[in-house]
């Protein structure tokens, strides 16, 4: 067992892994050329296949060699994750569970060192933003109700429910094309400005606090 | 008094109004949708009335246990203004208040000790950025007169009046479709852009300076 | 001479000014609204006009008061610029001069010592921001340079002539409606997004250094 | 070789060559004015030949005295690149070429010393920048194949191969019409937003993290 997580956790080994999801990515980047697919589309499967089978042995082994110190690392469990997905039967209504096999290419992230730690950092990143995020998260509920009663009945495709009004809101906050979803209501209700306006000043200013949070979380480490 | 007072301070008194406040946030949310109502409508209101109720009840209670110190603590004033919203009657050209009904929800920033420290820290970053708002409301204000005069007549949609020109020069300053206006403008007026493109310079450049005024307040403190 | 210059900066005398300035601003955002115009036109021309002869007067007594040492404050010589477009003649072709009037107003700057020093502060972050201005300046040329050449006989709404090409690559370094340009381009051009793409990243990472030039510089004073 | 060194970076040799590429650029700004073209197209054509030719004679000058040294400074070798490509063929499919000689008035940077130290300091915060944006590199590719799959037959538009894929999320993450998109798309797949709004989470964050990157790493220095 010691020997079979060293090698796993040898330096060849990690480089190979490495070697083999760049491969997988440009596979998957393959795939989605049709004239590509038309000249060696089995055989991109094929290999997609077997590196799969590899990657499934890798995981299999870690498990055994580690295992329930697996478990401990999150990114072992990130690994399994995204390997489990291309395991998952995708048919019918769950064909959409096919194109997340791409997500396979992410395990990059936990082999490579650099990316880790830049993932790890962003991670940290965020109970620092914690409280400002639940503010602005309460303040999109609220104002989605409130804009679901107001303009739900006059512009369904807005604000037609709650679900439809928080992604709008999550639009404006993005700012993107806030000002037309504004004039369009503006015609039927008269004073619709005094809704859009306090909303896109409170929520880009909530969303400011959180730049600001993470750039002084920065600093501090 | 002072053990009434006590009460209303205390962790389960305290944890009952948060639950209380989720519980209000998602009958809201489920009046919003339409097959919901149709099922449970009238046991929603009922729900929401009860709990109103409570919360009458309770800022009752405190008006009465903490007297005159009430209004001295702003949050106090808040979770007062926020429930009599509520009770306004809501009926004719009104009926908008009924929306607002749902700021309600709002007193959980004032419940959650964490939330109300995120507020206050957004309160504090204001006087840092006192002078740069006035600043800049000082050039739209400018702005909006000479859009006006200048673009009124032709382009009353953007420019027909002061408010008009107010909300329009709003928009420009979040950068939201500013281009397609200049672009419509000078279609009549060849020299719009030596409006619109100072007036983008000048007021993206005090966004900026708020910002950096956020941002050096918050390394601060 | 001494005793006037020792009135014109007496507290009394700057609070007027203040005063007759926030007033004529209010006639300013009068004068836009149509049925005001109607009610009372003359009458708002009438104070207007009076206001405008007090500032003249007032510019005359510190032009006399303190003689040369008049230019060497740039805010006074602020405040002469702006009364003495107010006294140009704006007949004919050059009646858009008569919206500039409006500029008046912002004697307040000059007027309040606190926007005085935002307005000086921002004047200060100024020379930070020299250097990477002036590249993007050239970035902008040169990339205006060659749009007009590769796009212009096609496209020539976007990129007809220099000017043209530099609104439009200003529009698109605020990230406004760049896409639909590239895709209308190209349209024509298979390899737009060769140009869009990299200008796009250039143009936004020199904004982006912009944006930290202002930011230490802020934090070191 | 060493007098011809001297020369060639002595002030007044350096002042004349930034003084030729300011005169190159006007005139290739004249260039794309047709009227002017009319008039004195040939005379700027010469100039412009000249100019080239003695930046030509500079280069090489450049190379006989300095020798190997030329290509250890990344600066001579940029000018030397910048004048290549006006030497090249522009005919045919390479036409386009043909605009890029505009780039011969980058040399300015390599000209100017405040500028030149402007692009050092821009390129020694990419390293800082490296791996956040070799992590964001990541998610634009795992995001445009998985997009590909889902979309690409419905939307081919947006989504229909790698390329079209890779550019429509690059808008995306700028925040240029992404929710159009995102409408466009549900009409078809009801979901859509569950890939759209993750994914505008993450590479905005991803964004923000670059930004805070460069500030932290300008901070330091
Ligand atoms: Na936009
Ligand atoms: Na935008």
């Amino acid at each position: 067992r010691t020997r079979l997580a060293d090698f796993l956790e040898s330096s060849p080994a990690q480089t190979g892994i490495i070697a083999l999801i760049l491969v997988n990515a440009v596979i998957f980047g393959l795939e989605t050329i049709p004239p590509v697919m038309a000249a060696i589309g089995p055989v991109l499967y094929a290999l997609d296949h077997a590196i799969l089978m590899v990657f499934v042995v890798e995981i299999a082994a870690r498990l055994f060699a580690f295992g329930s110190r697996f478990f401990r690392d999150p990114w072992s469990v990130f690994d399994l994750a995204v390997i489990g997905i291309a395991l998952l039967p995708a048919t019918g209504s769950l064909s959409a569970l096919r194109a997340l096999r791409v997500m396979r290419v992410l395990r990059l992230v936990s082999a490579m060192p650099a990316l880790r730690s830049v993932v790890d950092a962003l991670l940290r990143a965020m109970p620092a933003m914690g409280s400002v995020a639940a503010l602005l998260a309460l303040v999109l509920y609220v104002g989605a109700v409130i804009a679901t009663k107001l303009f739900g009945a006059t512009h369904p495709e807005w604000f037609g429910d709650l679900g439809r009004s928080l992604l709008t809101l999550f639009q404006i906050l993005t700012l993107e094309g806030w000002a037309d979803i504004m004039r369009d209501v503006a015609e039927q209700h008269r004073f619709a400005w005094l809704f859009f306006v306090p909303f896109v000043l409170i929520a880009t200013f909530a969303v400011l606090n959180l730049v600001v949070a993470v750039i002084v979380d920065s600093m501090q480490s």
